[in-house]
């Protein structure tokens, strides 16, 4: 990275204070700031702590008057100048924006030590990393980016703009939409988990759906997502999902849904739009969560929601009934006590 | 896929109803067939669900005379012809088990970039993917399958009829049965997590045991199985791990038992046969959990248990007493109520 | 493995009893001990269990005469010799570090089929298995060992004689220590879980900080290590990280630390030195973690604890007070029995 204030500040479009000239080179907090990076300053209560910052330029949503009525301030810092603008964090995160893609760059093309298959269809601008796979049939949209040792199975579809990371799995008959991001080490289109008992022994249903993925959607590492027994598993546009989630056979996930670490979404469950599903939370094999609801960090849901319902707990309750119980929990030895002065109790 | 319903039918040994000729192309459950697909009847309770399914054909119990008296349903549906048999699921299952291996079929032989060591050992009919790398001693029995970029340590051993997708990481000297499936992201044979106090440091303790994987198990996609530290890690025939999983050194699971997704057995535990374990529990290390038992959804066991056992709950309780104090629990605001008029509560 | 038990005593400082000649090509357990095999005795209530061994050799705190004494045992156990030392079990580890270091050596030197850039930097004694891909900029120390199918980032650097083993993908940008061990299905430097609210659309903050992980940290199998936001995700000298863990974006560990399987550090958290994480814990964003804490297995701590705590449950609570509760609840029935004669409940 290596702009002038003066460039970084037509991307923001705010009003540059200062020198135009500093040389930017990198991002970083208040904190962790040095000679050369960018930084921002949230709102009025973080101005004393921008005052002690190393860093050479800030986006602030007020010019910071106080280094020049303190020049000492002002060597410290070594700050270059301001650019000033109404949502700082927002302009800042466009800054990011630029800088991450020019630091993700990758070479266009199908890098030598890959295997495309003769039927695959190659989009134009693609880049696709070495030891990749590319089974028969398969298509990969314009300027869809594929690190090293990503394996596409047969007629999968991988749309426009879609960014995979090194080491992700997606077998046969899958479809992926368009500016999808996939980390590492995510397996997509593994086997539902699904067996019949038979004599005592487990035989294996044969997993033969699909997967339907929409634009816009993130995937973490070492998420899985499993395809269908029959059918389709969906994941609709905008949704985003963290590390080490677990999407069983044909569970429905709405539009711009966001589940955090760990989200166990078992089999057949369908789930709403804009859900916020917090780290570490189950949800039950054919549950139907509503719209718009909100569940709590450690949750299990063990039956459907309706919309806009806001639960937390294991078994999840409506939140201010859990809250109320974990307070009362603690007051247990409080009622034994009582009540050993009342009954016969042990 | 491409067949006649006649060709179908005789898969499942059941009586063929109608146009013999109609062409089936796809499998699909009743609500998402369409043209070209064969779907099943579960039960008399879905008979008018199957009236306005688009299947061109139809597994059945009894045959759907509805059809017929009314042609207006017989031509919506476009049904060719239905499969009378006696329990359909079952005849359901048997067709998907054609239509899955016709499409998981892969060229045999080795494909050109693979790295076998000159030592290894490779069956008759294996297939093995590009970028695979087989190590030195390992032996991989006939008609096994490996997908591309799988990992298969020094002297392991797979066998016949297995069936390992890509990204899977075998390390040494394991020993894996015959028709396993290994599903991608799987890694088996890391280090055990054991250490030394010594000095305040944690010194390692090197796991050189190794792991036993019986036939026909099936392993989901990233599940964790470590190698003892010393002797074996044994996984018997029959068991089924869902994904996410993790076995640590030294745990013994028996024939036929199910690990739902996120099962978590520490170091030393010692599993019987045929238990079932749901989703996200854990087993603490050293226990033993005896034949049969079930353990629900979430519970955490800290204690052995004996054959037979069915609980629930952190810590694991008899599930009726677990489900006892549920309800209690939410009586907890009742309980409080009550006992601030008795004694001298805040 | 094959060496004299002369040779053997020599690495654990031990003395000798019995004939030094004794062939040693194996390590195994008491139980699981077989000709050929050296294994330890605990201490002396271990004796009896140790009469009954089919090893070839012992390590043990004092000389077992039992053998001498009753010859029918000592023909059954086939034991060649003893190795009397002050601790067994320290020596026998010293034993399993000479043993694992041999079986774990592998050839120096770059592997044919490899991707390694021409700005990257390698170190002297390096091994690099096949299919492993070395982006520009990026430095390997010294006598590194990566296994096939490894992925490092533009820039990154790998500290000496760290081991990574197979599929294992560290993005670009990352630091990574020395004597670090990286075990298969590990990704790190995947993008920290962050997005803005936009018009009620999720749109990503794109992470550019980066990773620092100090010498001697382990890291299990399947464990996910996100980059920070800005900044850097900090895991210090002497850190273990078990299988399927996650370290969110921003984090920071402090030395010695220790997490079970399933640790689940949320963004921003600040984890002190010498904490013992016991299996599947969550902890909350921004809370801070005192040095020395204890947390039990299955506890999900949802704000800062002062050094030295020790708390389990979920919510995490002082470890006396959760035990209190946990053999309370399980008087619930009781209470509410002895309740519903006073006061008017149902």
């Amino acid at each position: 990275m290596n702009y002038t204030l003066r460039e970084i500040c037509t991307i923001t479009g705010g009003t540059l204070v200062g020198d135009g000239d500093t040389r930017i080179t990198g991002v970083a907090s208040l904190e962790g700031a040095r000679q050369g990076d960018i930084t921002f300053v949230k709102g009025e209560e973080f101005i004393e702590k921008a005052l002690k910052t190393r860093a050479s330029a800030l986006v602030v949503h007020r010019e910071i008057k106080e280094f020049k009525s303190a020049p000492s301030l002002r060597s410290r810092a070594g700050l270059g100048g301001q650019i000033v603008v109404k949502d700082p964090f927002l302009a800042f995160v466009k800054i990011l924006e630029v800088f991450s893609q020019e630091r993700g760059k990758r070479h266009r093309g199908i890098h030598p030590p890959t295997l495309v298959a003769k039927t695959a269809t190659i989009g134009r601008e693609v880049s696709i990393g070495a030891y990749s796979v590319i089974e028969e049939g398969a298509v990969i949209g314009d300027r869809a980016t594929l690190y090293p040792m990503v394996y596409i199975g047969h007629n999968t579809k991988v749309g426009e703009d879609t960014l995979i990371y090194p080491m992700v799995s997606i077998r046969e008959e899958v479809s992926i939409g368009k500016r999808v991001i996939i980390h590492s080490g995510t397996t997509i289109g593994g086997d539902g988990f699904g067996y019949l008992q038979v004599e005592g022994r487990h035989v294996k249903i044969p997993q033969v759906g699909t997967i339907e993925i929409g634009d816009d959607v993130e995937i973490g590492c070492n998420v899985t997502i499993a395809r269908a027994t029959l059918d389709k598993t969906v994941i609709a546009r905008g949704v985003k999902i963290d590390n080490h989630s677990h999407i069983a056979h044909n569970v429905i996930i709405g539009e711009d849904t966001m589940l955090i670490a760990y989200a166990k979404i078992a089999g057949g469950a369908v789930i709403g739009k804009n859900v916020m599903i917090a780290e570490d939370v189950g949800i039950t094999d054919h549950a139907t969560i509503g719209d718009n609801c909100v569940i709590g960090g450690g949750s299990n849901v063990y039956k459907s929601l309706p919309p806009g319902s806001v639960v937390w707990g294991s078994p999840a309750k409506p939140i201010m009934e859990e809250k109320r119980l974990q307070v009362l929990l603690r007051k247990l030895p409080k009622m034994w006590e009582t009540l050993k002065r009342f009954g016969n109790l042990r």
